[in-house]
Parts: C-alpha cells; structure tokens; sequence
C-alpha cells in the first residue's frame, strides 16, 4: 500500500494557507454546529453577492436550447439575452457539451482580443489567448513551461497569494522572493527586485521569470505607471518573463488610482523582447463566478515556435469547461446602452462594486482603529492584510487558529503569504455582508485585546 | 524573449496525438473549406449526438434558479425535473458561482458513493471521492503524487490513450510499457505484465504504479474478472498502486461482456493493500458531455496521511467546475421509473447506444473487409484500432496525413498510441453519424487501395 514515503516531495513540500489547515479546522467547527464567519477566501458568491442576472439568464438558454423554442420565452427573457443566446449557440456550433478546440471557442477569444484592444488601445489577437478552468490554471500551464530544471527560479512578491509559491513547488522550481515595500504602500522597489536577483544568483538559481499581482494580493495595492515600466525594464535586463496576474482589474476602490496592463505600458514603450504572460478570470471583479472556473491567459512577445509548445501543453487537458468559457466571452462582451438587460445589469454592477468599496473602508477603517493591529485601506483587490503586534512565542498561525475557536472568524495567516521576517499578519477578505463585516470587526477587536494582554 | 531552449525539456517531449499535428493540419484544411471528418477524438456531441434532455433542463434551472418562480415553469419543465432542480439549489447552498469545497460538493459525492455501492455491492465513502474537471485531471493529481523522482516508473499498456504517456513526461518519471496481445483480442497477459516489470528494473527504474484502461482505449477490449484478479495480484506482489481509467464502462456492446471494476474484485477478494484509484467521467458513456468537464476520483486503501496530501494538491486549484459536479450528479442519479422525465430519458439513452453499438459493427467489419487493413469488432470503449498493411518506408503518420489530404477524413496514427514495433495501426472513432460512417468505410477503403498499390 502506498505510504507517505511514496508522495513526491514537490507535494509534501507545497503549502497552499488559502485552504490550509485552519480552514480545514473551521470545516469541523462548522459540520459541529458552530457558526463560521469565512473572511478565508475571495469567494463572492459563497458570501451573499448575487450572481449578474444577465450572465445567468443566458447561461440557462445556452445549455438548453430548446428553451428558446418554448412559447413564453419572449416572456421570461428579455429580447437582448435571447439574441445574445442565439448568437452563442451560433458560434458555439456544437454546444456546450463537446470538447472546444484546445485555446478555447475562437468567437470567445475574438471577443476577449477585443476587449483587451478596447481597454488599452493596442491591438490584441485571438490566436494568443488560451481559455483556462481559471486563472489559475494558466499560471499553471505558463510555469509548467517555464521551469525546466531544479535551479530555475521565479520571482514572487512577498507577499503572494500561495498558488505561485505552491506552483513552484509542484513543478520543482525554486521560489524567489522579493519584498514588496509595506510602508511605501505595498509598492515594488527597483532596490527590492535587484537585490532578489543578485541573491538567486549567488545561490546558482537561474531566475527565468518575475510574477507580479496587480492589484495586489493580499496586499490591495494597485501599481502605478512608473513602476510598472521599472518592472518591465527590470524585466528585459534580466532577461525574464513577466506572469501578470491581473485578476483584480476591476476591483478598484480609490479614486485616485486606477489599473494599468502590463501589456499597454509594454506597447507603450515599444518593448518586443519581453515575454508576457497577463492572466484574468470572471471570479473576482463584478461577476464572482469562481465556481465556474473561467478565465484566460494572453500571451505577447512569444516566438511561434513556444507558443506551440504552449498549446500543446493545453491540449493535454483537451479544453477548458465550456459553460465557462461563455461566462468570460459575456464577461467581456457586457450589455450595451439601449438593450433591454443595460439597466439591470449596471445596477447589479455598480451595486456589487459600491458595497465592495464600502466594505473595504469598513474592515479596514475598522481593524485599523483596535491597539495593535496596523491596517491599510486596500486600493484594489478583496482583501485586508493587517499587520499585528503579537506577544513573544506567539505566532500568526497560533493568532488565527485561537482566533477561529473563539470567535468563529476565519482568516488565513501571513505566513501563508510570506512577509518581512519579525513582522505579522493574517489576511482577511471583506466579502462578507456589510452587517456581518460589523461584526468581523467586533469580534477580532475584542479576540486581539484578549490575546495580547494575557 | 522566451525562446524554444528556454521551455522545459518535459514539455518539449510530451505529446498527445489525439491533437497532434495531424488535427492541427485538419483545422487549417477545414478553415480553407475542405469538409473534415472528425475521426480522431471521442467527443460525441461535436459529431452529432444530442446533449440529454433531462441533464440540460436540470442546468438551465440549477443556472438560473429565477426561472424557477416563472409562472409558466411547470408549463415547460417536468415534475421531476423542477423537484430535482430544487433539491440541487437547496443542497448546494452557495449556488454554481461560488468554489465548492475541495472535493466537490458533499451532496454529490454521497450520490456517487452510492452510484458505487449499488453498481458493486461493496461500501464507498464520501470522503474517498473527488470531483475533477474530466477525468484527465484525476489522473493528473494521482500522477504528480506518485512520481517523486526521475527514475519513477508508471507501467502503461501499450496501445494506451497517450493522456498517460504525457503526464508521465510532464511530471518527469519514466514510462514502462506492458505490451497488450493483439492476437488474444488485446487482453493482458502476467507473463507480459511481469516481462515489463524486470526490464524496468535492469534499467534502475521504480515502478510504483500501473495504467489499466478498462474498457480499453483505444483497444476497445473489455478485461474478464480473471485478468483483473491477475493484475490485483501482479500489483499486490510488486507493490505498486492501480490506475484504473474506467469512464468507457458504461460502453459495451458485446452481450457476452460486461464491464467489472477494479474495486468490485478488490473487495471480493478482501485485498486492502493495494491502493486503488478509479477514474470515472461524465464525457463518454451515454451523456458524452466532454465540453462540461466532469469527472471523478475514487481511493481505495490510501492511508489518511496520503489522502490528506490528495486534497491539498486538489485544494491548490480550489474545485473542478460546479456546473460539471452537477452533470456528475444527475450522471449517477439518473430519473427513476415513474418519473415524468423517465420514458424520454430511457428512450435517449438506448438510442445513444444502440446507435453506438451499431457504429461499432459498421466501422469495423466495414474496415476489417478492405485488402490489408485488419479490424477487430471492438466490444467496448468508443474507436477501432485497425490493423494495416503499409508499403515499405512508409509510417502510419505518413499514412494518415495521406489520408487526411486526400480524403477529410482525420484518424490518430497508432504510434500515437503506442504499438508492436513493426506493426503499423490507426484509431478512429465509430462516433460520426452512420451515414458518414459508410462515407468513412468507403473513403479508407479507395484510399488504402491506393495508397498501398503505388
């Protein structure tokens, strides 16, 4: 019978906090009976937000057709998700039950080329985008790729969000990390980054690529427009790769800042020699719909000859899930001024937008205000990453561990993330309801003073 | 810039025939105009079998839980339907837009557990059961926790369905071939099985785990109770785990066969120190939903500490798609005597495989009667893997490449699947409506005629 000794260590050794042990603990708690406020994970929907009527109401006709055939449809739906559905179905040819073409339906991807185009004013073309069961799964093909032997090294910032660090693991690459600047607002410094390098170096670690998350998670930050090109200057002299994670674009909560592509400021300044690999997905910005697993990956500045390899790494796993990909071409491709769904759908959005933003001032403002526990308020992004005053001998595990039994709140640490040695944090979504993010705060205030004044 | 030195060795050596360059050639002709006759891969739907009635209604409610208040909906949709509808809501809480746990939904697993018991007469638990996006991806989780270093060896049946061949590659391990006995209709035998094993290991290779693909794919042979107990035992005494790829079981179209499972013979025969893992999909069978991605994991003797490393890998991707866990769902809940949808979902499932089974015999006698092509009547899975003569030089890609050109019609070379040396092969699937499937017979039959007598 297999043992323990028969896992490989690139399993044994990924860590993933996200889903880590103290969740998997308020899993028990909460089969016990106990109640479980889950501030854990960036998952809307599992956290009241309503699906977009349009993007379901489209969805339901999509997988069944005949619907469309029935008397009273006019009735149900409205005349802009029926031409929609119909056009779906059109292009769809054989439905959502079979196998797409490995990148993933080319009207979607024609869509996605055009949304890129519309949003940053560069051109953008279907045959670089790859649909993915999430964004997390592109991560996953562009690693797979990337890391070639065992001293292959990426760049991550710490802190991260854990899939990177767990990637790496499982691919048997090397973790190479870089501070981001926590009283400088989570930025990148250009003195963070090459000190990183010249670390790796030393160490005999190849450095093939840097991933950067913009907007920041956990950290909220949103990049401005120098240090994105720092980045990708830092990029080209080091000869790396760029793994944008951008699934927090539309995720902005300050009205000062605003998100920028890694791929315009690259065409911007006409840089060809930089390969990019810029992920997004339809499970965080307005739609929450992580359990579709829908997103897509872009590629720019790859040679034929790689992105055939790349392909062919996507055609192992056949496809990504149909249904999914419909979600990110309607994701891309929103209602217009004039049609029926126009007015439903923009109050949904700016409906789940606006509360997101007042949630984040909530939990922030809120954390912020309790002795010992620092807390920014978050650009971008779904998340809180106070930083905490604990007492010797105790850690941030410990912390949110006691936290969960007591209280019932679910946070990850920041171990799980990474951060400054001698500093510590736990991660927190603001998700939840507006009432219960009230909550949150009380409970965590009175759980921290408890805590650090035994 | 990323250049082809800089992609990992793992990858560049992966290949996956089934979307070789052989069907990328077939999508440029298509797009040119050339009608294409899509022979090399299972997908049902994109060859003209419809989704099933009773699986699409229950998604367009389950997607859009509103039309459920619709006045008109006990107009549209069974009885059973909407009650079935409604249970799937209550009990997957959150919806399909937020990530499930893990494993997949609860409810769903307990349904599969019990789709196990009834088919088996044995116990199944819940917690032994993941939900995957196909079952490519169950293979995959199993695959990167076994092959721990370079000289790892996993034992395939050569033909295999070449999914295994690339992970293996991927994941860096060494493959072992056990050569399956054309001559016998393609069952296994212990002497080829132990031969396997030997050469393995004067070549320093640990093998830690066999393939068997029951139905076979792309043999189409159905394993007898006896060769399974052989391969439990052959496992037993060398000490490696079983992958059992059984997602062709519900296809089989010989009366005389039936399908067994792996874990059926293992509880028969009390073994609990094999560790099993069972592969199952919502792709093939009768619903032939591919596009959905849905699939299922089952271990058996896996000791908690492993299992507990299967779910933190499983975790790193948070959960396959909730729209597939649901088609898995109604895959192992199927409407019952009685119920409204029962009489038009019996009525579609027996014309699938009717149909199928018919297929099977046209295709393969069709071919079987041509000069120098030699066709076994396949008794289960979904292709033929005929036989055939070739002139001296050529090779069976050159072959099907040929075909391709001249005729549309798009087959997988058997070296993509793995072969005798010597002997020359191809796959084809017998999906193709039956009027094309005459077109095929007889498209090969001038082709080979041709090509052989040049």
């Amino acid at each position: 019978m297999l043992g323990l000794k028969d896992v490989s260590n690139r399993v044994l050794e990924a860590r993933y906090a996200v889903r880590g042990p103290i969740v998997r603990r308020a899993q028990e708690l909460q089969k016990r009976g106990k109640e479980i406020i889950w501030c854990n994970i960036g998952n809307p929907q599992a956290l009241k937000q309503e699906p977009l009527t349009y993007i379901r109401q489209i969805l339901s006709l999509v997988e069944y057709p005949d619907l469309l055939n029935d008397k009273h449809v006019d009735e149900i739906f409205p005349s802009d998700v029926i031409e929609k559905a119909r056009f779906i179905i059109a292009h769809s040819k054989h439905g959502l039950g079979a196998y797409t073409v490995s990148q993933g339906f080319e009207f979607v991807r024609d869509a996605v080329s055009k949304f890129i185009t519309k949003r940053d004013d560069i051109t953008a073309r279907a045959e670089d985008i790859y649909l993915t069961d999430g964004a997390s799964q592109g991560a996953q093909f562009v690693l797979s790729m990337l890391i070639a032997n065992p001293n292959d090294g990426v760049m991550i910032p710490i802190p991260q969000y854990p899939l990177y660090s767990a990637l790496i693991s499982l691919l048997g690459g090397k973790q190479v990390n870089y501070f981001l600047d926590e009283d400088n607002d989570w930025q990148l410094s250009q003195a963070s980054l090459e000190q990183s390098i010249k670390d790796a170096k030393q160490k005999g670690i190849n450095t093939k690529a840097i991933v950067v998350i913009n907007p920041g998670n956990p950290t909220g930050a949103v990049l401005d427009h120098e240090n994105i090109e720092m980045i990708i200057e830092f990029a080209r002299e080091h000869n790396l790769s760029i793994i944008a994670d951008e699934v927090y674009q539309e995720n902005i909560y300050d009205n000062e800042k605003k998100f920028i592509s890694f791929a315009k400021v690259m065409c911007e300044l006409d840089v060809r020699d930089v390969s990019l690999f810029s992920l997004h997905s339809a499970s965080k910005g307005y739609l929450g719909e992580c359990g579709q697993r829908a997103g897509y990956l872009e590629v720019r500045n790859i040679p034929t000859n790689v992105n055939n390899e790349l392909l062919k790494l996507r055609s192992i796993g056949l496809c990504s899930n149909a249904a999914g990909q419909i979600i990110l071409y309607l994701m891309v491709n929103p209602p217009k001024k004039g049609d029926e769904s126009y007015e439903l759908f923009t109050k949904e959005k700016s409906g789940i937008l606006n509360s997101l933003k007042r949630k984040a001032h909530l939990l922030s403002k809120g954390l912020d205000s309790v002795d010992g526990i620092e807390c920014k308020t978050p650009s971008g992004a779904m998340y809180v990453f106070p930083r905490i005053d604990l007492p010797d001998k105790k850690t941030d595990s410990d912390y949110c561990l006691s936290l969960l039994e007591s209280t019932g709140v679910c946070v990850v640490p920041g171990s799980g993330f990474g951060q400054l040695p001698g500093t510590w944090h736990f991660r927190a979504t603001f998700l939840p309801p507006e009432d219960q993010i009230k909550q949150v705060v009380e409970k965590i205030e009175d759980f921290h003073t408890k805590y650090t004044n035994v």
